[in-house]
């Protein structure tokens, strides 16, 4: 599926592209993903139906594909030298504003995803795989470099530790989280168990 | 409210309520919160409308109340001596069998509070923070035992690395949490950031 996309999609521009995505988030923010529909995109875009439906196949994989676009540095690009560096430069990766309303977003879509396999599966594939994929890149060189055991075992549990931050800051303190809180999380949490 | 409720609650006897409470419960599972009604609840359980208002208040405060009655051992009145049996009895409480029927729930549950807030604010006040209180006994213990620093900044973030386990286990890795999962999740992320 991700290579026929890619296939299709070379067809536009990447400022086009941008655009398209912008738009779709813009949509996603006022409406919610229920009462979006590939009418609304293809009028806020000016594009048509057909043309959506050819370049991304579907609506779960346009928008996972939108939110994907959004995040500015993939992870396996941030190479500072030391562990502790990376992550804080992951984190930095959004300001606290965009962190505010991306939270909002990506609230919405885990409500989404509950009701929508296909959503599920697309969010999985396109978003949360790439983001794994590049933490890994992220862990395996502090491994390299001797900062963190090649057997520690809370390698395998980062990502766990992670999404926690971000839900229990938001389930359970009902706040948002910002930069601050995750440089914080991140020395306290996050490295002491890899040993760092 | 909650002394109010305890109040009106305590004109039924303990038997009969946890009678009502599972009878909840397993509406719950049945149906959902959304299509879960009183009229179903006072039906299934043999009570008038009238009683379950009266006793509860509102369906949201009755269902927090019946999940809090599920777990069978507040984590306060767990203490084995040490943190890291403090913890392994924790996650003992329920076998694995309920934890996959729990995981369930909590996801419908977890949706749920989406939409309503009033069910988010029973489940806080009524579940989530009298857990919260129990973990702190347990962890305020282990700093009286000289086991974790007093200082350790890792302390304010066990339930957000707690949280972690579950929701990423279940969104990112579509798994189940189970018994062997929690305790090297423990034993790998936990008592490391503790210092333990």
């Amino acid at each position: 599926m991700a290579e026929a996309a890619t296939a299709r999609r070379s067809r536009i521009t990447p400022e086009r592209e941008a655009e398209l995505y912008a738009a779709v988030l813009d949509l996603l923010r006022e409406v919610g993903y229920e009462a979006l529909t590939m009418d609304a995109i293809a009028a806020r875009t000016r594009s048509s139906k057909a043309t959506l439906y050819r370049q991304w196949g579907s609506k779960p994989e346009l928008i996972a594909r939108a939110l994907r676009h959004n995040k500015p540095v993939s992870i396996e690009d941030i190479d500072t030298g030391s562990l502790r560096g990376d992550f804080h430069a992951t984190m930095a990766r959004s300001d606290d504003c965009q962190m505010e309303r991306d939270a909002a977003l990506m609230r919405g879509l885990f409500h989404a995803v509950h009701d929508n396999p296909e959503l599920h599966q697309a969010m999985r594939q396109l978003l949360i795989e790439p983001e794994i994929t590049g933490l890994n890149t992220m862990l395996r060189r502090a491994v390299d470099r001797g900062e963190v055991d090649a057997d520690n075992p809370a390698l395998d549990y980062v990502i766990h530790m992670l999404v926690g931050g971000f839900v229990a800051r938001d389930l359970i303190e009902d706040r948002t989280v910002d930069r601050a809180f995750l440089a914080s999380y991140v020395d306290a949490v996050i490295l002491p168990a890899l040993g760092v």
